[in-house]
C-alpha cells in the first residue's frame, strides 16, 4: 500500500520570481512523497540554470528547452515520473505534448490551452498515450469543497435551482502591463493569454468550481465582458447569466478591477431543500442553510464530515489549512495515481478526483462561448462534450 | 425650530395580523412626534374597526373606504396631516389620488403602482397639489447607506466601475401560497402584485439602493427571470446584467427561492479609487477597501462619519440600530417636511432626503424593463426620466 | 385580552441633551401602548420646563421635582400608571421610594442604587406596597438571550462548566471628565455613580446577563479592579474569576479603557453537551457548538426558535432588530403586567419575565464584593440573597 | 547569499499516527530546503523502523533510541545538521541534551521541559556548546502575528494598558484519555505532561504569544486552575489574572472543556492610541481599532505591511496562508540561521527571530507559577529571567 520509492518529477517554467512556480513547488514538496530532479526553468537558458542551482539540483539536469528535457529525461533510468508545466498559457500545449508523446505524466495549469483545437488535441493524446494528466484547479483540493460537493451528490440539497459563483479580483485595476508588471503583462496579451483575460485566468476556476460541486453542466450562457481599464487589450471584467442543463440558473462572474478584493472566490449554491455557502479566503468553513433550521458550519478536520474531505485533510480541526495544501491534494492526488501505475497497484478510488484533461477542455470551450457571446451581445448554447 | 405639536396621521391597510402595517405604526411612533389618529385598515368594515379598537382610535375615525376617510379627514379641522398607504399594490394608485387631490400629504409603500402609467399619473399630481410625497425605500434610510451615499458623493471612491447588488430571500421556496399564505398569495397574484413578483417586491428595492448610494442611472440592461417553483403565477428569481450610463457594469438579481437566505440585500460599489460593502442583515458596518491599505470598516455612531449619516442616528456606536430605525428615519425626515409646511418654516435641507414619487416611477419602469428584456430574451434600452 | 386603555407614565429625569432619557422614551414608544404625560426631567426647572415643551406635554403636568411630581400626580384621577426614572445612580433610590409609597409602579435605570441598604429597601418597599418593579437591564430584553436563557434552562448544554463574560468599552480611555463630558463627569465621581465605574455601569450588566442565562449563582470572586487612567476617582478597568455555585468556572471583565471597542458585550456559556455565545453588537444571531456536530446559528425571528424569543419578537427573519427593540420589550413586558393590573385581569405568565427589584439588590451586592474583593487582593464570598 | 546545500535533520519522536511530528515534517519540507535523513521516530524500534520505511529512509539511519542517534549522527560526515524532538513533553530535555552536547543544532516542541532545572539546565547547555535552538512557538510565525509585534513596538499602539488572550479548545470535555486516546493519555498524565495540562499544553502558547506581540514581561499573577472533568489528573481549565511590569492588565485564560471550541486562540492588545486583535483561526487577518477613525483590517500579503511579516510571506494577498506555513516560518529562519553557520557567513538579522531556550524557560517558569498562585489562592510573584 506504503509507495516504494518518492516520485521524481520536472518543471517547466518557474523560472526566478515567478509566483505560480514556486507554489507548485512547495505543493509537490509537502508531503514529502515527491522530489524535484530536473527542470527548463525558463525561455531564458541562463535563469533556466540559475534557478537550478537555488534548488540544488544536478545541473545536468537542468535544460534551456523543455524539448530537450523531455527528450533526456525520457532516456534516463532514473528519469522524471512526471512533469509538472507552470508557463504562460500559450506554451501549455507544446509542453504538455512533448512529454505525453513520451509516455510521461502531466500535472498542468491552466488554463489548459487557448484554443479548443489544442485542448481537444490533448485529450486525444492523453487517452492514446495512456498518461495520467492533471489539471490544477487548486480549488477543487479543498476539503471543504469536497465536502461540498459530497453534500450534493448525496442529495442533500435537493435539487439545485440556483448557483451564484463569483471571483472579483483588484490587482488589474490600473494599467499595470504598461509598467512592465510581469504577471500583468503576459496576462493581459492575447498572444500569450489567449482571447480571454479575466474569464481565462479565473472565470475558469469559477466554471470548473460550481461544476465540481454540483455537477451540473451549462446549456446556454449570455455573457457581458468588458474592459474597463482603458489602453487594456483583453477584458478584465466579465458577468455571464447562465441556464443549466435541467433548469437551473446562474450568476457566474470575475473581475480584475475590483478594487480592494483579493482573491475572493466565492460560491454558493441553492437546493430545495437546503443551500451551501462557501468562500477562498476563509476556507475552513462551508455554511449550510436551511428553510426551517438554523444555519450550520461545517468545520474542517471534524469527524462529521465525509471521507472526501477527510481524505484531503493533514490537521485537526481549528489548525486552519489554506491555499497550499489545497493547491498540495491535486499533487498528492494525481501522485499517487501515478505512484500506483508504477508499482503496478491499483489506485484508491479516492485518489482519482482530481481535475482531468476533459476538464481542461470544457474549460476552454467555455472561455471561448463567454467571449463570443459578448461579442453576440446573445445567448449561446454552451453545451460542449470533450473527446474522452 | 421645534415644532408647534405633534403630527396627526390616518393609515389606509394594515389591519388585523398585516405584517407591513405594524412597520409603518412603530416606525412612525418611534420618536414620539406623530400619532396615528384615523385609518381604514381594511377591505372589510368590521376588520378595521377591530383594528381601531386595537389601537385605542377614536371609532368615528375608524373607516371602511379610504375614499370615506380622504373625504371625512380633509373636511375636519383637526384632521389628519398625511397618510400612510400600507396596502397591497393594486390599491396605492388609487388611495395616494384620493388623499393628494385632498391636500394630504402621502408616505407610501413600495412598489409605487401596477403600472407606469400610474405612477406618471402620481407624479403630475403631486407636482399639481403641491404635497409632500415620500415612497417608503426603507433601506435608504440606514445610516451606513447615507454615508455610503455621501461618500461616493464625494469622489472617494473615484469614478465608479462596477455595481453588484443582490437581494436573495427564501421565503417563497415552496407554493406556499397555495395553501392560503397571506402575504404569498398577493404578492405572487398579477392582479394584486402586478407583473413581477421578486423584481417588484425586492429588486426594486435592489435597483433604489443601488442609485441612491451611487447616483448612477440605466442605460440598458438584460434581464433573466424565471419562475422555478412550478405552479407560480410570477418570476421568483430574476437575474439582470446592466450597462450604466457613463460606461459602470453591474449585476442586480432578487430571488425569492434561494432557500436559507432571510433578507439578504447587499450591495458592492467598485471605483477606480476605492470601493465599498454594505449587507442589510449587519447594517451598522459600512466596509471600505482600497487597492494599497487595510480595509476599513466605518461603524455608525461614530464622529468620524458625515453628516447625513449623523443625522439620521439615534444612538450611540455600539448600540446597534436596525431594520425599524431605518425605517423610522423615513417618517422622521418626511414628518419634518411637512411639520415645516404647517409651520410655515423653512425645511432643513437634510430633511428631504428621501424617496420620493420620481424614485417610484422609475422603479415601475424599471420593473416592466425587466420584464420585457427576459421576455424578449435581449438587452433593452433602459433609459427613463419620469415626470418632474 | 386586548388592553382597555394606553398606559400613561411620567419620567424622572431625561432632560435635554440625556442620552439614556432619550432612550426610554423612545423604548417605551415603539408599539403605541403608553404616553409619555408628565416629567421631572431635570433638577433645573428650567430646564425640565424646557423638555417638557420639546416633547409638547402639557405644562401644569412637567414639575421642578420628583417629590412634586410623585405627589401631584398621585392625586389626579387621569395620574401616571407608572414612572420611568433615568436619572444618575445617586437619585434613583429616593425617587423609586417617593412613587412606590404612593402606590406608582416603576421602570427604573440601573445599577439601582448605589447603597446595598438602599437596594434592600426597596425591596421592602416594593413587596409592602405591592407595586411592579422593573430595571432596565435591558440585554436581558433581546429575543436571543432569551433564546439562550431557555435552552440552557431546558438542559440543552447539559451542566454549565464555564462562563466567560465580557464587556469591554473605550469610551473613558482618556480623562475626558476632566474637561466636562457630562456622562463622564457622573459616571466616574463616587458621590454620583456610587462605589464604582466599570463594574457598576457595564459590570453590573455583565453580571445580570450571565446569571439571567444560566441561572447559575456566585459562591466567590477573586477581583482586580484597576484605574488605568491617571486622576480618575473610580476603576475604570475590571477584571473578575468567579466560583459559581454547583462548580462551574467564570471569568467576567468590564472595561471603558479599551480603546477602539464600543459596546462589545459578549457572553459565552459552555456546558457538558454544547456552547453558546452572544455578542451584543450583532444581537440577532445566536451561536451554539457541538463536540461532534457543526455548529448552529440561531437566528431571530424564525419558527425554530422557543416562544420565550417568539414572545419578545416583532420583525420576521432577516429583518434585524436591535437595542432599542430589546430595550423596548423591557417597557412592553412590564407595561403588560402594570396594565394588567389595572385592568384587573390575570398577566400573561411569559410577561412577568424582566428584571425585578431582587435581580437590582443582585447586582448592587455584585458591585461591592467586587470592590471589597480587589482591595483585599483576595477570594471574597459572593453567596447572597436579597429581601423577596 | 544562497545557501550551498540542502540541510539534513534527523527527528526524535513522530513515530506511525503521531499528529505533531507529521506537522513538524510538512514544516520542514515546504521550503525545499532540508531533508529529512535520520530517526528515532519511537520507544518501540519496531515502530521507528516502521515509521523510516514510510518516509523511504536509509534503515541505517533509523534509530531505536535518541541516545544511539546522538552517537551515530555526530560521527557521519554526512550527518545532521540539526534534529527536531517532537516527543512527549517529559523526553525534551534528555534528548535535546544528547544532541547539544555532540553540537547539533535543536528545534523542540513546547512546552521546553517539565521543570525549571531542566531548563535552566538547558539554557547553560545551548550558550556552552554554542548551538542555535529553536522551540516551536509556531503561533509566532505567522505573519501577522509579527506585523502585530512590529506595529507594538513601534509605538503605533501607545502604552499597552492591557492584553486579554485566550485559548479554548473542547477536545477534552470527556474522559478520553480512560478509554486510551493518545494524545489525551499523555497530555493528562503528570509523569509525561508535567505539572499542568492546560497551561502546559497551549496556556504556555498564550503566554509566549501575549509577550511576543508586547514585549510585556509578568509581575504578577492570580491563577484558578480547575479540573471541570472528573477523575482527570490534572487541570484541564485555567484562568489567571495578570499584572504586567508598568501597570497593564491581562487576562489569560486556557481551557480544555470547552465544548464547541476548536483551537480559538485569540489576542487583544489595548493601547492608549489604539488596540489590535488577531484569531488563530482566520490568521490572515489582523484588526487594529481606534478611538476615532474606522477599524482597519490588515491582512497578509499586501505590500502595506512591514517588513517582518513581508519576510515570512509565501503567497500573495487573498491565497490564504494558515497553520503550516506559520509553522514552517520557524523552520526556515532558524534553517537559515543554522545555514548560515554552515556557510560561515552572517545570518540575516530578520532570520534570528525566533523562539529561544530562554522563551522556553520563561515559560515553563509561568506554568509553575500559575500551578503555585492557584494552590494557594493567591496573587505570586511572577517576575523571571532565565539563564542567558
Amino acid at each position: 500500500m506504503a509507495a516504494s520509492r518518492k516520485l521524481r518529477y520536472g518543471m517547466v517554467g518557474g523560472g526566478p520570481g515567478a509566483f505560480i512556480g514556486e507554489v507548485h513547488r512547495m505543493a509537490a514538496a509537502l508531503d514529502g512523497t515527491m522530489e524535484l530532479v530536473a527542470g527548463a526553468f525558463s525561455s531564458s537558458a541562463e535563469r533556466s540554470r540559475e534557478q537550478g542551482r537555488a534548488l540544488h539540483l544536478d545541473p545536468t539536469r537542468v535544460y534551456g528547452t523543455f524539448e530537450e528535457m523531455a527528450e533526456a529525461e525520457s532516456e534516463r533510468e532514473d528519469g522524471i515520473d512526471f512533469v509538472s508545466i507552470v508557463t504562460p498559457n500559450h506554451v501549455h500545449f507544446g509542453a504538455a505534448k512533448a512529454f505525453i508523446e513520451r509516455g510521461i505524466h502531466v500535472i498542468c495549469d491552466k488554463p489548459m490551452t487557448n484554443t479548443l483545437e489544442e485542448a481537444e488535441e490533448l485529450c486525444r493524446l492523453v487517452q492514446k498515450h495512456d498518461v495520467v494528466f492533471a489539471l490544477t484547479h487548486n480549488y477543487t483540493g479543498y476539503p471543504m469543497v469536497r465536502q461540498a460537493r459530497e453534500m450534493v451528490s448525496a442529495g442533500e440539497l435537493g435539487t439545485i435551482r440556483k448557483i451564484v459563483v463569483e471571483y472579483p479580483q483588484g490587482w488589474l485595476s490600473e494599467l499595470i502591463e504598461a509598467s512592465g508588471h510581469k504577471q500583468a503583462s503576459w496576462r493581459t496579451d492575447p498572444a500569450r493569454a489567449g482571447v480571454s483575460s479575466a474569464m481565462g485566468d479565473i472565470g475558469s476556476h469559477a466554471e470548473n468550481l460550481a461544476r465540481y460541486i454540483t455537477g451540473l453542466e451549462m446549456e446556454e450562457l449570455h455573457a457581458d465582458l468588458s474592459t474597463l481599464v482603458p489602453g487594456r487589450q483583453l477584458e478584465d471584467d466579465g458577468n455571464i447569466l447562465v441556464h443549466y442543463k435541467g433548469g437551473a440558473r446562474g450568476i457566474l462572474y470575475a473581475s480584475q478591477i475590483s478594487v480592494g478584493e483579493e482573491n475572493n472566490l466565492r460560491i454558493r449554491v441553492y437546493g430545495t431543500k437546503a443551500s451551501l455557502e462557501w468562500k477562498q479566503e476563509h476556507p475552513n468553513w462551508l455554511h449550510l442553510r436551511f428553510p426551517d433550521a438554523p444555519e450550520q458550519i461545517f468545520k474542517r478536520g471534524n469527524p462529521y464530515l465525509g471521507s472526501a474531505a477527510a481524505h484531503t485533510t493533514r490537521l485537526p480541526s481549528g489548525h486552519p489549512e489554506a491555499f497550499l495544501e489545497a493547491f498540495a491534494n491535486i499533487y498528492k492526488l494525481a501522485g499517487r495515481v501515478i505512484m500506483a501505475r508504477i508499482d503496478g497497484t491499483e489506485a484508491d478510488p479516492r485518489d482519482l478526483d482530481f481535475p482531468t484533461v476533459q476538464d481542461g477542455a470544457i474549460g476552454v470551450h467555455f472561455i471561448h462561448t463567454a467571449v463570443e457571446s459578448s461579442r453576440r451581445r446573445a445567448w449561446v448554447n454552451a453545451d460542449y462534450s470533450p473527446p474522452s
